[in-house]
């Protein structure tokens, strides 16, 4: 019976839209998330078109069957997973960039554009698009505002959710809904746009997004700091946050995920330390010059047994493409779990030392790479492939280090989203009330809850 | 019966709280909208705590009392008028700063703590808390939350929900719900801070509020520059967005309203022109001299008769102030209407165009001042005291200039909010779709409708 409406579906979607082969169902059918769980979709909507998507919300409304959006399915909380007799819509083919407004500073891009394709886009007309998840070459900006993704210039410029000024929206009813604005202020009504951000589709289905732009900035300067221990380098995080100075980026890579790179793209990078901090400033001439050099001082007081300024831009993009390398470049390797917790600058010390005692007490290995600058830890709990023990461990291990980022003030996920591995977490941290508020706001734009049923919400 | 039951709630929240004395009510009866109607409420609660709050709403919830949460009462749209029948909450006892962290950059503030005194506070641990209506010496933390507000640092650093990390608030069934994180990132759940912030005190009573700060910035330079026209102004302002200068401050100013600042607080400002155009930059060393030398230029390029780029913080400030007591200057002199459209940058000269058409149209006088950096305009219509006929004049303008707003892709309100003056602009310019949302999110937080019925949502 459900094959039959399925076909009519795939009548009004035209050509190649709708899918049900095997092979494709399942590369659609979960995201980048280890363990994971995900069901088998009855059907796979490739939508080229805000109507596609209109008419895919609608059949799913009518016939009350779950349905999962996705973009490039770069994830690491499983928010873009199947779950079992759902409809897949993938939104990967609608990448046009509408309009580039150099005036205003905005583009008005469909979902499925690629973050660095946006990002170099608008370079040509001087502009910079910030949100540089580690996925950017990958992920989608739909994906990226279903996640509110984060990325390595937070520190200093913010989130995806601080460039959104619009979308266009399906509803659970399938309806077309514009929210937001186009000017540089707006406060008509609640912020819709700002409550979109981040409900990883549990609301509704983005169909195009009017992102705000910068000005491309002055060339960085990078800091590279070596160090003998992770919570040394956590030690230089905090002093920088209380010398009150703001990096363009201040990321962290441990030895382990170094050497990952090397062993699979053979950059020759020969680092000597266990934890490397990478801090950059973006501030233009002598300010820049201070910043470097505020910022190698306080390398230096966290214990750095190097501290190097470097305005050689080869030298610092090789260290930067390896941080931004590391998770697929440990991925390779095996099974990983991914952390993505945030805890205050003061406590990156404390929070680093917590989680080499969590590797310790579960006996697994914990990489670690960060967005140390914001406090967003990254520590990434390796298991052999196919030791059903040591998965067991490493799912222990994660449960410890939620716990500890929680108790150091923290949250549980700084920038991947709840999905389904935070869900538990996420229940620990937040107040009943606001999951209550949660609840009840999924229900009233959601009443028959197909959108992304069992995501976002613990 | 509701006497008793008054008596009751007055017993339990102890002396001095609830007032119901005519001359108090009265003035906690509305906020500073000229003609936005109000009611006549039963009871004023001058909560001094967050139980105090707890207890308020809940008496309110249970004898279906509509409940009107009020700050200063500066506000420009109706937003704090009391409704036949309701308790008016004020929360401008609750002034305490409850912490001020200088490592992480954020302060916890109750409700009630004045904007300029927040300012001062953590100014002396060298932060800065940005946003600045020009009500900042009156306006409180928890009524520029309330509305979004916004001020002449926005053009540059963002408006109010930029900087709200985290809020306590009273739901509409009395109970006590934390939302939002203490750290530089979080996506745990739907961003209910987000929809909180503007919301207009119809979601849920805020009684705590944690913003994130910023380090004090360098000293600005200021570039003052007079103009024969309001279009001409316009045009440098268009100019200036044209030319991908970010300022730090770009208020305007008309002669009308610094005369009317004149004869009232006799600054001996004596400027020989229509508009004035008062920009700043905070940037600091050689990028600050090249900011404002290119904010010169393009001063010039709208036709300026006079540009003076000015390190004289005295007669800077002088300028600046005239700017922030302009409304109240006017206001003095009559009743005055006041508009908060906002249009994208490239659209202010036109729009003032129009505004001028729209004074001619009609017969009113219409001042003008604006933080035209982000085409946020306050065109103030002005009646004569008295002069009946004139007040429909100025109303049939104020709905023109509307019209006008959104036909150039601008919205209603910038930073002031929809309250009740701006509730038929609102519904012109939203998408029936985003009302509906609003509506469904609003009878699912507030099913009883208590909390501030009749305002913010068209």
């Amino acid at each position: 019976m459900l094959d039959a409406e399925l076909d009519s579906l795939a009548g009004r979607l035209g050509d190649g839209v709708l899918v049900t082969g095997e092979e494709t169902m399942e590369r659609y059918s979960h995201d980048d998330a280890e363990w994971a769980p995900y069901g088998r979709p009855v059907a796979v909507v490739r939508a080229r078109s805000t109507d596609d998507v209109a008419q895919t919300v609608r059949w799913c409304a009518e016939h009350r069957v779950p349905l999962v959006p996705r973009g490039a399915g770069t994830g690491l909380s499983g928010g873009a997973n199947a779950v079992e007799g759902c409809v897949v819509l993938s939104l990967e083919r609608m990448t046009e960039v509408l309009e580039v407004n150099t005036a205003e500073r905005y583009a008005v891009v469909q979902p499925g554009v690629v973050n660095d394709d946006l990002r170099a886009r608008v370079a040509t007309d001087g502009l910079w698009y910030p949100p540089d998840p580690a996925s950017s070459p990958w992920s989608t900006i739909g994906g990226n505002v279903a996640t509110n993704a984060g990325g390595i210039c937070c520190v200093k410029y913010g989130v995806t959710g601080d460039y959104v000024l619009a979308l266009e929206v399906v509803t659970a009813q399938g309806e077309v809904v514009r929210v937001g604005r186009r000017t540089a202020k707006g406060v008509v009504g609640y912020d819709l746009c700002a409550l979109l951000v981040g409900s990883e589709g549990t609301l509704g289905v983005v169909t195009e997004i009017t992102v705000r732009l910068r000005h491309l900035r002055a060339p960085e300067r990078t800091v590279a700091g070596y160090f003998d221990s992770l919570t040394d380098a956590g030690r230089a995080v905090a002093a920088l946050s209380e010398a009150g100075v703001i990096p363009s980026a201040l990321e962290l890579v441990d030895r382990y995920c170094l050497e990952a790179v090397d062993a699979w793209k053979h950059m020759g990078l020969s680092v000597d330390a266990n934890a490397v901090l990478l801090g950059r400033t973006d501030a233009a001439g002598e300010a820049g010059d201070l910043e470097a050099r505020l910022m190698a001082d306080c390398f230096e007081k966290g214990g750095a047994s190097f501290v190097g300024i470097s305005s050689d831009e080869q030298e610092a993009e090789a260290l930067f493409a390896a941080r931004r390398l590391a998770y697929p470049a440990v991925e390779r390797l095996g099974p990983v779990l991914t952390e993505d917790v945030c805890v205050p600058t003061a406590h990156v010390p404390e929070m680093l030392g917590r989680i080499e005692r969590a590797a310790a007490a579960h006996d697994v290995h914990i990489a670690n790479i960060a967005h140390a600058g914001d406090g967003n830890l990254h520590p990434l709990i390796i298991a052999k492939p196919g030791d059903d023990d040591a998965q067991e461990r490493a799912k222990a291990a994660f449960a410890e280090i939620i716990e500890d980022a929680i108790a150091l003030g923290g949250t549980v996920t700084g920038e991947h989203g709840v999905g389904i591995l935070k869900r538990a977490g996420a229940a620990k941290e937040l107040d009943p009330g606001a999951i209550a508020w949660q609840r009840a706001i999924k229900q009233a734009l959601d009443p028959h809850g197909i959108l992304n049923p069992g995501k976002a919400i613990p």
